[in-house]
């Protein structure tokens, strides 16, 4: 384990790294990024690297892991409550430049790179599309969704609004937005 | 204008070439697609190709443009009968291999290209979500979409979860998802 300043510095080089990492694809995108780039930009050697991940995807699928937020829903026992939340984060998201540009990287390179689209559906967005599945299962049986909804179509029909607007760049990222997809995604889902 | 014969040699070149255009973008992508690689797919040489368009960006997207179909929303005045139509129609071409293999390629030169994302957005996809907004419109009109909703989220809450479905290869396209889909969505705006 080594001694507390060894972990302090190894601590600080693994930050460093996962930050170069971000940087580099947001900045030149997948496909250009590469080990000799994330170490330059981090102040360290490609051993450094090498130490802890064995390839330039896993280190920036860790950078990425690293930098999303936690893929648990919020569950207050009102499903529209807890859309408008989710909805609004998930947009600011996109609204971010940074963020958008190293998703938009991420995504563009999964089209071509089934090893890396494997990595992120089963360690970033697998996950939050599952944990979307499981709130929509509570309010199902909190009679919020009505019964019969495939909840694989409904997950579609709450994310895939801003995926839409985000790939074709139609209209900007507003709060005024993620407001109206909830109502519409409320309307869609709903008992009533 | 050239004689009958002349006329009919030049639109056999130009189906050619255009049949050829949409072959190569989706064999090899619209970066690495050439006017060279166009020319000798369709057999004819590079200046026939220059005589009638300026640019690879211009011949590839007369080739999608062609291959669209027409961007006019059905009317049968049942706005749940029509979504379903387009909602299969849709759903088929993105589960269409070679169409599907066109359409990435576009879409992922188009999050780079500018210029590109530009033509598209004006001559192919822009056309279709305003005829989309259009057919909601209508319905609106006659009482068949509440009052108040934001029609061009709507149009995303239609066509979005089939580019999630798509870009992230989530689950398969088959006619039994255009309808659950076209129920969500006639659920999400209907006036009920």
């Amino acid at each position: 384990m080594g001694s507390p300043d060894e972990r302090r510095r190894s601590d600080r080089a693994r930050t460093a790294i996962l930050t170069a990492a971000a940087e580099a694809v947001a900045e030149v995108g997948y496909a250009k990024t590469s080990i000799e780039g994330i170490a330059a930009r981090a102040g360290v050697g490609k051993q450094t690297i090498y130490r802890w991940w064995p390839s330039k995807g896993a280190v920036v699928l860790d950078a990425l892991v690293t930098e999303q937020p936690e893929s648990e829903w919020p569950d207050t026992g009102d499903l529209a409550a807890d859309l408008r939340l989710v909805l609004r984060a998930t947009t600011a998201e996109f609204a971010d430049e940074a963020t958008s540009a190293t998703l938009r990287a991420v995504m563009i390179d999964m089209q071509q790179d089934a090893a890396l689209s494997d990595q992120v559906m089963t360690r970033m967005l697998g996950p939050q599309l599952a944990a979307t599945k499981r709130r929509l299962e509570a309010a199902q049986r909190a009679g919020q969704v009505a019964d019969g909804i495939d909840l694989d179509v409904a997950v579609e029909v709450i994310f895939g609004p801003v995926y839409h607007r985000w790939i074709l760049r139609t209209h900007p990222f507003d709060e005024a937005y993620a407001d109206a997809l909830t109502e519409l995604a409320v309307r869609a889902l709903g008992p009533g």
